[in-house]
C-alpha cells in the first residue's frame, strides 16, 4: 500500500424528498445565489419549483445559468463566472447530473481568479479560493457530487481537460433517489457505465497489498451490476436507485483510490473522442473500456483473474489465466450490451479519420496510465479496436 | 435503504513516517497544545520525543496529561479541562489508542462547557463548542481516529457511558502502520475483536436493501481476518499492520452505517462488564458477541447464512439455514480463539456475582439493540451464556 492522504468534507444528504432541506442548508453561505442548470428536465419534473421555493424560503436573491451541456463547455462556464463577478455571488447551486455540477465547479474556481480558468486545467495555474457552492444531484454516475473534480471542454480547441481542487469539494450535496425516476433508460445506462468505469481505473492497478481498496471497488461493481439492471426494468425502484445512487458516489469519493497508484488512461482517451465528437461520457467508456482490458491485462494477469472471479462469477477450473482473464473482459462487454450500451464507435457514427489526431493529442504530454503506461501507438491500437 | 446524513471531515495522512508532517498539521490550530497520552510505551518507542520535536519546531507550548487509562476515567478527563481551562489551550493532540483520543475529545468538549463532562454521556446536555484536537494512532481497533465518538467511565458509579458530535471529529489523525510494530499480541488481539465487533454492529441488521454497505462490511470483515493473522505472525509486517490499520478507521467512520438500523447491543452489555471489572473492550467482546449472535440469529437467519458464506466460506450445499448460521457463529468463536482470545468470562476471573446487576444497567433506559431488541432477562441470558 501506498502512502496517502483522505480528506472529503462534503456533507451528503440521502434520501426521498431531502430537497426541502435546500434552504437550510444553503443558508451559512449567503443570499446570492447562481443557479446552474442543465436543459428542461428539471422543469417538466417540478424540481425547479421545489428548489425555487426553497430558495425563497431564506430569501435568497436568485440568478440563473441554465442550458449546461452535457460535455460543459469554456464558454458557458465563462458566462457563470461574469454572473458572479457582476451579481456578486456568494453560492452556487447545481442541480443536475456531473455535467452541471462540474460546471458550477469551474465557475466557482473562475470567479475568483483574474486570468483564464482554463489556466486550471493545463496546469498553468492552481486554485487558491472559490467559491462555495452545493449540489442537487438528478443522475447517478459522476461522483462529482462528493469530490473535487470537474471536467470542461473548450469546443474552439476541441479539448477536454479536468481541474481539481479540494476547494472545489461541494459544501453539501442532496441525493434524493426519486429524482433519477425520470432519468431515461439511455442515461441510466450510461450512468451505470460511467460508475463501474470510475471503478476500473482505480480497481486494475499494480499496487499489490491493497485488500480492502480492491473488495470495496468490487463491492461497488457487483451493486451497481445487479441494481443497474433493476432500475432499467423499473425505473421507479427506490432501493435501485438508491443503491446505484450510493455506489456512483463511493465509486469516486476517494473510497478506492487510498494507497493505490490509479490508471485514468481510458478516461484520457474517451475524453479525447468526446471532445471531437461530443458523444455521452458513458457511451464512449462502455466502447472503449472492454478494449483498454484487452490491451492491457497481460501485465499483470492476475489482476484480472480476480476480477473475473470474483465480479462475474467465472469459474476459474481447469482453465489458464489468461483464459479466465479474457471471460472476465468478455462478461464486462457482454453487461454493456445487454443493457443497452454501444460496443463500437461506428454505432454513433465514428469512423477512423479522427483516430490518429485522437492518439496524438491523448498522448501528447508523455505516455498515460500506469497499469500499463500507454504511447500513442497503444492508444491508436485501442481506438482502433474500438472502430 | 433509509435516509442518512454523511458527513466526515477529519483529514487522514496515512503512511509510514508521516510524523513529520505534525508540526504542518498543527499550525493553524495555535501554539498552546495539551498533549494526551497513555503510558510509558509512546516513549520507549521513541514517538514521544518525535512528536515533542515536531511541536517545538512550530514554536508550541506544550502541556501534558499523561496516564490516561485503558478505560479513560472521568477524572483524568476533567483533570484535563481543568489545564485547558487554567493554560488557556488552544489544541489538545492524542497521541495513542482509542482511549487517549476517546479522552481528548471528552476533554475537548468538556473544557469549553460550564457544567459536568458527564452530563453529555447522560443527555442532560449536548456539546455546543470543542477545542480542537489531532490525533497520532498508535493501535488499529478504534475507529475514533476518524469519528465523532468517545467513551469514558465513571469509575466512581461503575458506569461506562458514550457522547458524540460532529464538533468532536479530529481535525487530522496520523496513521503509521509502522507505529503500530510493537503493540503486543494481546492488544493487537483486542484490537482485532474491537474491528470486527464494530462491524458486527452494523452488519447485524433488519434493513434491507442495502448491498453496498453489505458487501463493503464484509469486506473489512475478510480483511481483517485475513491480516489480523500475518499481523500476529510477524508484528513489523507493513503491509498487514496497514491493512489492518484501515480497515480498523472504516469499521467506524461513517461508511457502514448510512441508511442502515444499527444494533449496539453487544457495546451496552460489554461496557457493563468492563465498567464493574476494568477488562479490555477487545477481550469483553470476544467473549460476548458469538453469545449474542447465538441468541439472535432468528430473527433473521438469512443474514447469518450471508455472512456465514461469504466471511466464513461455508459451504451451504444440503444444509438448512440454521446450520449454515450457526457454522458461522462457530468460525467466528473458533477464529477469536485461535488468535488468543478469551471465549469466557470465567478465564478472566468474572463469575455470576454481578450479572444481575450489568443486566439491570445495561436496560435501564428500556430494551437496547434493534436486530433483537433485548429485554434484561436477554442480557442476563447472554451474560449468563458468557460465563
Amino acid at each position: 500500500m501506498n502512502s496517502f492522504e483522505l480528506y472529503n468534507p462534503t456533507k451528503l444528504v440521502f434520501g426521498a424528498d431531502k430537497i426541502g432541506q435546500l434552504g437550510e442548508l444553503v443558508t451559512p453561505y449567503g443570499k446570492r445565489i447562481l443557479l446552474v442548470y442543465g436543459g428542461g428536465s428539471i422543469k417538466s419534473s417540478g424540481l425547479y419549483n421545489d428548489v425555487l421555493y426553497q430558495l425563497e424560503g431564506i430569501g435568497a436573491i436568485v440568478h440563473e445559468l441554465p442550458g449546461i451541456e452535457p460535455n460543459p463547455r469554456l464558454a458557458t462556464v465563462n458566462k457563470g463566472i461574469n454572473i458572479c463577478r457582476a451579481e456578486k455571488i456568494d453560492f452556487i447551486l447545481a442541480v443536475g447530473g456531473g455535467s452541471v455540477i462540474d460546471a458550477a465547479k469551474a465557475i466557482a474556481a473562475g470567479a475568483l481568479y483574474d486570468g483564464d480558468v482554463w489556466d486550471f486545467t493545463v496546469r498553468q495555474a492552481t486554485i487558491q479560493e472559490a467559491l462555495p457552492l452545493g449540489t442537487v444531484l438528478t443522475l447517478a454516475a459522476t461522483g462529482s457530487e462528493m469530490n473535487g473534480n470537474s471536467v470542461i471542454s473548450n469546443w474552439e480547441t476541441k479539448q477536454k481537460r479536468a481541474m481539481g481542487s479540494k476547494l472545489i469539494y461541494p459544501k453539501f450535496s442532496i441525493l434524493d433517489p426519486k429524482l433519477t425516476y425520470t432519468v431515461p433508460a439511455n442515461q441510466t445506462v450510461n450512468g451505470i457505465v460511467d460508475i463501474m468505469s470510475h471503478v476500473f481505473e482505480q480497481y486494475f492497478s499494480l499496487t499489490t497489498d491493497i485488500p480492502l481498496q480492491e473488495r470495496f471497488a468490487e463491492s461497488i461493481l457487483l451493486t451497481v451490476i445487479e441494481n443497474g439492471e433493476k432500475a432499467l426494468e423499473n425505473g421507479s425502484d427506490y432501493d435501485a436507485r438508491a443503491n446505484l445512487l450510493l455506489a456512483g458516489t463511493y465509486a469516486l469519493n476517494g473510497t478506492l483510490p487510498n494507497g493505490v497508484s490509479t490508471d485514468w488512461a481510458t478516461h484520457g482517451i474517451e475524453h479525447e473522442v468526446s471532445a471531437i465528437y461530443d458523444i455521452a461520457h458513458g457511451a464512449g467508456l462502455a466502447i472503449i473500456f472492454p478494449n483498454w482490458m484487452k490491451h492491457v491485462y497481460k501485465e499483470r494477469a492476475s489482476k484480472f483473474v480476480q476480477y473475473a472471479v470474483r465480479v462475474w462469477g467465472v469459474d476459474p477450473n481447469g482453465k489458464s489465466d489468461d483464459e479466465i482473464a479474457l471471460e472476465g473482459i468478455e462478461a464486462t462487454r457482454n453487461y454493456f450490451t445487454r443493457i443497452g450500451a454501444p460496443a463500437t464507435l461506428g454505432e454513433l457514427g465514428i469512423n477512423d479519420e479522427q483516430l490518429d489526431r485522437m492518439a496524438e493529442e491523448a498522448t501528447k504530454y508523455g505516455p498515460i496510465g500506469s497499469f500499463k503506461m500507454l504511447s500513442k501507438e497503444d492508444v491508436l491500437s485501442i481506438l482502433t479496436a474500438s472502430l
